[in-house]
């Protein structure tokens, strides 16, 4: 195998990897410049920064992912509400500034394509990376490809799961706006006025917190609904739920097996596991990224 | 080119197609045989008539589909309601019966391949293929390849649109039990005592009748639903109308567009359109898996 820098461009920290094929042989870790007019140059500067350390001797090819709605096959981030940009031509800025071998996608994307490959839907065709943090995406891993629909693909958080909550989309009824980690901070708080993280309601219910349990049954429901859509439309052989609430483990995998199981009658029954990469699923596929791209493009 | 007989074996008729390409050179028609223990043994025999009859000199490959659960990889039929039958190795059993070159596959996939080939779909990597007749399914084309997950892709008509009636499959909610052809003229003449077919209830929608814009409104918002899930997760540059139900035209895609342009914000939305291969999209789609099976298979 070669040597390959991932690098993943979250909301606020920039982590990165070094590895050699499915071996992680260093990581680093930097801030993500604030959103504003220099932001671009900033993440650049970041990515330089961490690629440099991890590779002082310039031998890695580099992926970059980042957040957002990403046209992969165009190599352009055409928009992220959280790091502010529109239309940056990514995969181009990143082959000039670094000088070598480059790839560039989007961080649920890799983040599913390196849980297809070393993670929780290994030795499987058809998976669904879901990872539940601040938001709810969608990786889709059809047929052992990443499917990406020019980076509209796997909007799972904004799939109506029949209830009155709003979105910050300007719907009501998405599924992030009840499961996900926020949303279950937020409605526990709202339930209670004591504040609390999802983390924290997890550990409540453990403990049969009625608010807490109230509140995490609605985030299972919504859940499982989306689940039982995909099971039907996708029929994926497993579910690898990811983000920081799969910490939360079989207080949420228990329930949510039983409520899609519920729901299902002749469709293939999906196998709920919890993701196995944690917060390097992102920066590993970006590694994936490079390592597959042809050294003459 | 190359001349190819696509077949696609119905509920009721069993359709051919002898093909030159995308150029229709000639079609049949004979009775799909009746469940029961012969029906394998009546369905080969049907055919193995209508190849004969197109193809008289044997010069053409081969291609059949048939409705059902179907895993396109082992050539096999898991299962399908209408004809009764389970775990039939049809790629076998057709190889043997035909003596020459043949592929077999899905009906609703095969004319999901036609249309991206051919119809309403083409041109564009990402469609979805919508029948809706007395049923309704999906094709998925992405990425250019039909998602086949094993044969168990593509069931959107039992995915929950938030209703309560009772679907044939066991849960309350499913698309096709608001939507499918069959639905519509079902809950037309629950609400009326006025035995009605769809096309009739379309007509009388055109016309303003109050019952019938009341079931016609119930259908659309039930397909916007699920065509708004489909956007957020799948993202399809086109979802291509087919089935019975797409011959009432603009009173069913003019309010469709509409219902599914308020459920989205930011999501990419599809253009709907309609199918153009009408009853022929799955034999003509039979006759493409023929053309792209190697002869070495």
């Amino acid at each position: 195998m070669e040597l390959v820098v991932g690098v993943d461009v979250g909301g606020t920290a920039t982590k990165a990897v070094l590895v050699d094929g499915d071996r992680v042989l260093a990581q680093a870790t930097a801030p993500t410049p604030r959103p504003g007019p220099d932001v671009v140059a900033g993440v650049l500067d970041v990515v330089a920064g961490l690629v440099g350390e991890l590779d002082p001797e310039r031998a890695a090819r580099v992926g970059v992912v980042v957040p957002g709605i990403v046209d992969d096959a165009r190599g352009v981030a055409v928009w992220s509400e959280n790091l502010g940009w529109r239309d940056v031509p990514f995969a181009a800025l990143l082959a000039d500034r670094l000088g070598r071998v480059t790839a560039f996608g989007h961080d649920v994307r890799a983040g599913g394509l390196a849980e297809s490959a070393f993670g929780g839907g290994r030795g499987v065709r058809d998976s669904l990376f879901l990872p539940i943090g601040t938001g709810i995406a969608a990786a889709l891993v059809l047929g052992g490809r990443v499917h990406d629909a020019g980076g509209y693909a796997g909007e799972i958080g904004h799939v109506d799961v029949g209830h009155d909550e709003p979105c910050a989309c300007g719907r009501t009824g998405c599924l992030e706006a009840i499961a996900s980690a926020s949303a279950i901070a937020r409605r526990y708080t709202a339930r209670t006025g004591t504040p609390a993280e999802a983390a924290d309601v997890a550990r409540l219910v453990a403990r049969d917190d009625a608010d807490a349990v109230r509140v995490w049954d609605d985030a299972v429901q919504g859940l499982a609904h989306a689940l039982a859509w995909t099971a039907s439309v996708l029929a994926p052989e497993v579910v690898v739920v990811g983000g920081g609430l799969s910490a939360a483990g079989d207080v949420l995998l228990r329930p949510l097996t039983e409520a899609l199981r519920e729901r299902l009658t002749f469709q293939r029954r999906p196998r709920l596991v919890a993701a196995e990469l944690g917060g390097l699923a992102g920066c590993r596929g970006a590694a994936l990224l490079a390592a597959k791209r042809s050294a003459l493009c």
